[in-house]
């Protein structure tokens, strides 16, 4: 089944736009071994979420027990829960089929994020394998975002935003409608901007924070035209949502109170028009 | 030592501004072991090279054992010899200081490739890391870089190309003397730009080809004011030179040769100055 189809099977069976980062920080795991931890997280959460995303970073800070602990979380996820690596690689076309074996053969990925900086022939190697997703860093949510991605660049449609630019590209390289965008939560205007250009593309969106109207907001102006079209992600806020022995059950608790956020938002939108 | 030192040693000691790329094609190794023919690849040519530059990609599409024979090959590369970790990483801060934990400390770059379409921010926890190398991704070798690279952005100095930008930040981005750039061969017109703008970054040289007279127009278009700065891979050329059992033999060869031409140039240019 292709990535696009299994995430709508889950959005749509959970009642969900929630998507897990399993991003693993010793830092806060008061010592708890890593894949015991995140088989936990997804136990407490897998019929709450459309997908998860473990972000490779985490588990290489720490190794071959990072590698280890990627393995076994994978192994864990239910077989009908689509799995995102998130990894924003970028090479030349030998390197990048390279990386597209790394992710979607060796470790299985459904769905990777990948960086535009190198160029069309950089993403084709994923692009080309029709049944994963490809989700192409757009708009991120950080603050040095502005450095590059917001830089005006002359195009043949006048000027635009750099993001907007990659965004028009996106849509070139989308030769088997496996391409979707990575568009971070903070920006409602870039992301009401690119949902206007890219009407049918996945739009995966980090950056959530609970308690600040984000949501609310990236709903409004991120869903499609069918009432979705978002994997809208949370990471430390539901792994990390207690430090005690209760850890799994909190975890739950925050993913249920985020999907049904999103769910309520959504239904807003979809009654609006 | 940081990497800038090491850099200019080894250089030195071995008169070259040859890189080596540690690149394994199990399509290429005829059923040898991985970690095996990457140590007589190091073996052989050791006191011909300024650097070793694995890239992840190739590793990362073996799994364990790719993670394995990383290990291996970085052991056994000599300790006077830098290594570049060609990884191409770019992500929000928290992300990214994972990243450089996991190039720096878990396996022991010196210096690493880094993706910029981030920003600052994104780049930031390599470039706190003074005693490693930076190596921005700012102009590649494939077609495809024109897509994004090439497009002309709106700037205080008014319309540029993007990979002129991005040489702009890497600048700002140095605040400790570690930055330099990636820069592809094939264009050379692009690389005397860069190094009129960046005239002391150490430039990473990726696409060498043997024969089409690439290695003389990058010399001349790269090399600083004080007849450096240039790190010029071959990963190919050298690595597969022969795919019998003189490998090694074939790959010092290979090395020899490429290391004396890039000699000649440079002298060339010392002398036409």
């Amino acid at each position: 089944m292709s990535f696009r189809n299994k995430l709508a099977r889950a959005s749509e069976e959970n009642r969900s736009l929630l998507c897990v980062g399993l991003d693993p920080d010793p830092a806060q795991l008061g010592g708890r071994d890593v894949a015991a931890f995140l088989r936990d997280i997804v136990e407490a959460t897998s019929d709450l979420v459309c997908a998860y995303k473990p972000n490779l970073a985490f588990y290489e800070q720490l190794g071959e027990e990072g590698y280890a602990a990627l393995r076994a979380v994978l192994r864990a996820i239910p077989d009908h829960i689509p799995t995102i690596g998130d990894a924003k690689r970028g090479d030349v076309t030998n390197t990048a089929e390279a990386y597209a074996r790394a992710l979607f053969d060796q470790l299985g990925f459904d769905a990777a994020t990948v960086n535009p900086y190198l160029g069309g022939d950089a993403v084709a190697p994923f692009v080309e394998r029709a049944d994963r997703g490809v989700l192409i860093v757009c708009r991120t949510s950080n603050p040095g975002a502005v450095d590059l991605q917001d830089l005006t660049v002359a195009t043949e449609a006048g000027g635009r935003p750099l993001y907007q630019a990659v965004a028009g590209l996106a849509r070139q390289w989308d030769r088997h409608g496996n391409v979707g965008l990575v568009v971070g939560a903070t920006y409602p205007d870039e992301m009401r901007a690119l949902r206007a250009l890219c009407p049918e593309m996945p739009f995966l969106v980090p950056g959530i924070g609970p308690q600040t109207g984000e949501l609310a907001r990236s709903v409004q102006a991120g869903l499609d035209a069918r009432g979705g079209g978002l994997i809208i992600n949370a990471s430390r806020a539901v792994l990390y949502a207690s430090d005690g022995a209760d850890y799994a059950e909190a975890a739950r608790s925050a993913a249920q109170r985020l999907r049904d956020e999103i769910e309520q938002h959504r239904l807003a939108v979809q009654a609006s028009r």
